[in-house]
């Protein structure tokens, strides 16, 4: 199995609504969150993509299950994993967890577009090192 | 083919990001609005739903495709259909569209829960009978 | 008195929180919608502003009266008049209004800087003029 | 002086808007969450306030100073002291920094209300003993 990247988010009044839950497009905020936390984490900062490579991870898709709701003042648990690698692209499992608990389950492709034209382009070959430990291990016959 | 509700949305400051284009998540926050809007233009509106019915519309899953990104003061439109109809959730496909562009497209599936439960429960017939020209037509042989 | 914008705004449950009513800080954002499509209507959009002038209109302070929550579906009115103009900057007061019930008054100061620098800069003599009819009218002897 | 709780901050996309820093609004959600927080610290839960006094604390007034603009990928800190306690209300000073430098001044004015009227009500005596250490002292002469 590839590693997960893990970050505590706390649920506070701006994330709820008047259902008394967390509104169902911020667990996509959380769930961004965690993966800026951890391009932080590889040494990689929305600020040097652009500057250093012209580049951006833009979100190109989501499918997002909410399973359960998050209450006001809940600790959760958001991680991800890199569930598939391709050129301009990659896909992240993310879940939204409380303790044990999944609360929203996604799977988000992110594209690597560029910082001006918003086209996709290749992920350049010092990112893709970084990015190295984080991919699924392809199975050697 | 059934009928599609459409509503016009503006893009303030608070709807963009740093990368000077919409934040992606708020597309499912105007995909609401457009659900909101028709709800009240059926006379159904979530807090009647709740006092009358015991009964929210939660948001189960959504599936979500950016492609192309809207930018401050655009006027965009954002509609809706019925694709599927369920006992307790509907499926609905939706637009958010900058003239003839479509720039995030998404399928949000729409479930009936008990308003302090939570859990599933069948929509009311009253409720379904106010949705009835907006199902999508069975084909007949 | 000079003249008052006023903006229809309808309440939606990403505007709510777990409380039941309109997060406070959202207050911000729909004064700000107002002045969005206040300076729309003078001619006047923000990238405009930043191509042609290479100027933003940053808020620079805010004072915040919260004297009544507005609630889930409730259609609102946001107005704003300005009471005081600088070479560099403008007063508004804003309300957001209920039919004739304010929930929340606010005193905004809106200063023009350079897009990039973030330094104050004077207002240009042709955005002056299209400001002219909203100024207050000085009292005159 | 009274003491201080600080909470760190870290800016994300969606705190940012399309002039490339943080959206003015959001500022007033970095303080709610440093209150929240500090609530928490205490033992006090929005939560436990509602079940077990009947109680909500809700913003009546804000005074906000933009002194300078945070940006993506900041990691600031936002603190909060008492400076004045009233029978219902209490006043609170907060920053938003960035290192020593301060990007937003705030003061904000908290009233106790009825979880349900949203009348103003006395802080209860078990809550007002655990806020006493964070009182200003009441100079001796």
């Amino acid at each position: 199995m590839n590693p997960v990247f893990s970050l505590p988010v706390r649920v506070y009044y701006e994330d709820t609504d008047a259902g008394g839950v967390v509104y169902h497009a911020n667990y996509l905020r959380f769930m961004e969150r965690a993966r800026s936390e951890w391009l932080t984490h590889l040494g990689l900062e929305h600020a040097d993509l652009a500057r250093d490579h012209a580049l951006l991870f833009v979100v190109r898709s989501a499918l997002l299950d909410f399973l359960r709701p998050a209450r006001l003042a809940d600790r959760l648990t958001v991680d991800l994993r890199i569930v598939q690698m391709r050129r301009s692209s990659m896909v992240f499992a993310q879940h939204v967890l409380r303790e044990d608990e999944c609360l929203c389950r996604g799977e988000v492709v992110i594209v690597a577009v560029g910082a001006s034209t918003f086209k996709p382009c290749g992920i350049p070959a010092a990112v893709q090192h970084l990015l190295g430990p984080w991919l699924p291990a392809v199975p050697t016959e």
